[in-house]
């Protein structure tokens, strides 16, 4: 017996954000926001669901991701539809659809998408990425941009301990020439190489001397290149000796070149970037360079930012448009920036808290909070004329100043004003409180 | 024969918001949270994806329109969920679930809701609103609050010609028992009378005097309390005279009353508010003051901005929390600024381009563009050594100046500069190109 009552739960793989992490969150989007801007970038917005045959492109393994949408019978559109599981579908889609976008089209993008999978510990169905793109050109010197852009991002966050890791498809493709085994079996060696990091030159060592795929010789080759490992000027010269016979590789190095030199005129302090033979991205995304970023004091988060060149994105469209695009994870880089302490503050909450004391001075109140506000201050004035609760409130909301009147306040012309920092309090003449709450 | 490309579109009800427009939306929800942030307000994320059971409480209405969401068999988890179509729900959620909360909680949220209605011209299927709600007092200084909130807003983005119109629904509620009908039959006069605005007051005469609920001298009653129709301190004691007998519509006028006081105090100009006994919001829902705002130039596109006392939200968690909200409808917003040529001016794009002459010319325009950015100029660095195409795409942009440089002005440390609102160009040494681009 009973009433029953619906529990007030969220869906698995599924969370709020309270406002203290809100307001970090909304901090971290506004400074990718703004250093966007002034790199060139212009906003687009697209709708979270969408048509499923342009979501489900890659059958085998998109159908097990995306949520379904279904509307009533009512709703009348029979569509099947699905929740966006990135903001690169969507963008290609918009590119297609726009014939007269700019050829080069520089967009940015902060949203939430959704992904069906088991939900692992630190890891959401729903998440926000920030993605910057820039479609139409096939130059290095954008994908320079995108990795400079994210720099910047970054610094205006005081995080100066990162580091871009950046390769080159390109130059991975020339592996089976410059091995000799058979370009088929690329995506296997590819996918052991991106293990490097985690398992460490040793593991990969023996599996690449154990796979099928390999004879000795090809895999004694592999590890050659490999141990270049990651640098910059010599870096490219040595895979330039290696590679010499592989025109493909050839072109990559030639990139990243261009890459490097950009990356030093703009400004990118030079231990924050490296080339890193072992960055390899997506499989079948990805077309030429590829970078990924991780925070030095918190390796083990993998990478928080990354992405690369793909220029065959627009071809389920029937278009040829080059494009390069990285994303920024706001709750995996949020989870780490959480953990080496390094999130930005960002203020929620009101500084001060107008309290009448009785009933007759909530208009007075009302009033110093209006002018509060006129002068910046962000002001909570507290609805109701108990100053206890006015108090509880404006120390559980991390409220600086309360600023407490009543009958007598009214009647000399002056405000209590209350420092909950120190707990100091004093009498203050009502047309000084600004200068004193404000200062 | 031939290829079968997908269809670059949108589904029905869904748009996409091109740079220009999705710049100028962006404007409005930063300068709504803003506000709300001067206000103490905190703000609050919720996912877009809540159990069916907590979205669906008043079955009749709601499974209609709300979005089911469905996960493959790997995801696993076999909830019924849906896709939220406000954002109020959602807070009635997080306040059941977080007892820690403050007791007074004023939070904030800006974003998308869905609804799978028919779609009609003007209106959309996902919609973005930006809802401040304060919850945990039953004063009418927090009513106050939340219209003086959104004045403020419309301030903000430089617009004066609005009105927002108050009521109570506790006067409503003395309907019955003045004019001599049963309170059942209240909902179907409160249909009426909500049409008053749309209809005038000769056809909802009739619609009184026609009703069967109602006998001619109770029709007579209630139009007697409408030619109160609008106004404040008059309006407040005509209404005290009429129901000078009943109590809840007593009670009504005096949270109007001290309404009114508090935004006299407020700062809220005179022209922009009224009392309006036509006023009257979701049948269901609202439990005490009610207000809508029209823009005064643009009346015909109803209320861009409503909300109003919803006492009983946190009923169905078995908590009986007060809490009073106001939502202003994104979309509906824009639709009405753009008609009356009043949006903000919004930047999309860079101001400046850097463009280099020849590849060699690349790194140097790079850096150029490095050192503009550091001096706060949006800028692009075209990213390929083609002027035609350069200034093409500066011009599409919308950027203000171009920027080119070649050997020459690297020998010469000069730079062209081209100012694209008069066509004008001319050669900037290297070093006062900040100040001219900037200045």
């Amino acid at each position: 017996m009973g009433v029953c009552y619906i529990k007030p739960v969220t869906l698995s793989g599924f969370r709020d954000y309270l406002p203290g992490e809100a307001a970090v969150r909304q901090e971290i989007v506004r400074v990718f926001r703004e250093t966007c801007e002034l790199f060139g970038f212009v906003p687009l917005e697209t709708p979270a669901v969408e048509r499923w045959d342009i979501l489900a492109k890659d059958r085998e393994t998109l159908d097990v991701i995306i949520y379904n949408v279904q509307g009533s019978k009512e709703e009348g559109d029979g569509t099947k539809k699905g929740l966006r599981f990135d903001l690169t579908v969507p963008l290609s889609r918009v590119v297609a659809a726009n014939p007269n976008l700019p050829r080069l089209f520089k967009r940015y993008q902060a949203g939430p998408v959704w992904r069906g999978e088991r939900p692992q510990a630190g890891r959401y169905r729903e998440f926000i990425q920030c993605d910057a793109d820039i479609v139409g050109t096939r130059s290095p010197v954008a994908d320079a941009e995108l990795v400079r852009l994210m720099g910047r991002v970054f610094e205006r966050l005081n995080i100066r301990e990162y580091l871009v890791r950046i390769n080159n498809r390109k130059i991975l493709n020339g592996l089976p020439e410059l091995a000799g085994f058979a370009g088929e079996h690329l995506p296997e060696v590819l996918r052991i190489l991106d293990k490097l990091e985690k398992e460490g030159l040793p593991r990969i060592t023996s599996a690449l001397e154990e796979s099928q795929f390999l004879s000795a010789p090809a895999a004694g080759r592999i590890l050659e290149v490999l141990k270049v490992a990651s640098g910059r000027e010599q870096w490219l010269s040595a895979l330039r000796d290696i590679f010499a016979g592989s025109g493909v590789a050839q072109e990559g190095i030639g990139e990243l070149a261009e890459m490097g030199r950009m990356l030093v005129e703009s400004g990118l302090p030079a231990e924050n970037w490296t080339f890193d033979i072992s960055i390899v991205r997506g499989l079948a995304y990805y077309t030429g360079p590829v970078f990924e970023t991780t925070l030095l004091k918190c390796p083990e988060m993998g990478s928080v930012c990354s992405g690369g060149r793909y220029d065959s994105l627009t071809g389920v469209f029937g278009l040829n448009k080059p494009a390069t695009g990285i994303s920024l994870g706001l709750d995996r880089f949020y989870a780490a920036l959480d953990r080496i302490q390094a999130l930005p503050a960002a203020h929620a909450g009101p500084a001060a808290v107008v309290i009448a004391v009785d009933p007759g001075s909530l208009a007075v109140a009302g009033n110093l909070a209006a002018d509060l506000r006129e002068n910046q201050v962000r002001t909570t004035l507290y609805p109701e004329s108990r100053v206890r609760d006015g108090l509880a409130y404006a120390k559980a909301a991390g409220a600086r100043w309360a600023l407490i009147l009543g009958e007598n306040e009214m009647t000399q012309g002056t405000v209590q004003v209350k420092d909950l920092a120190t707990g100091e309090q004093k009498t203050v003449p009502r047309a000084q409180v600004g200068s004193v709450v404000g200062g």
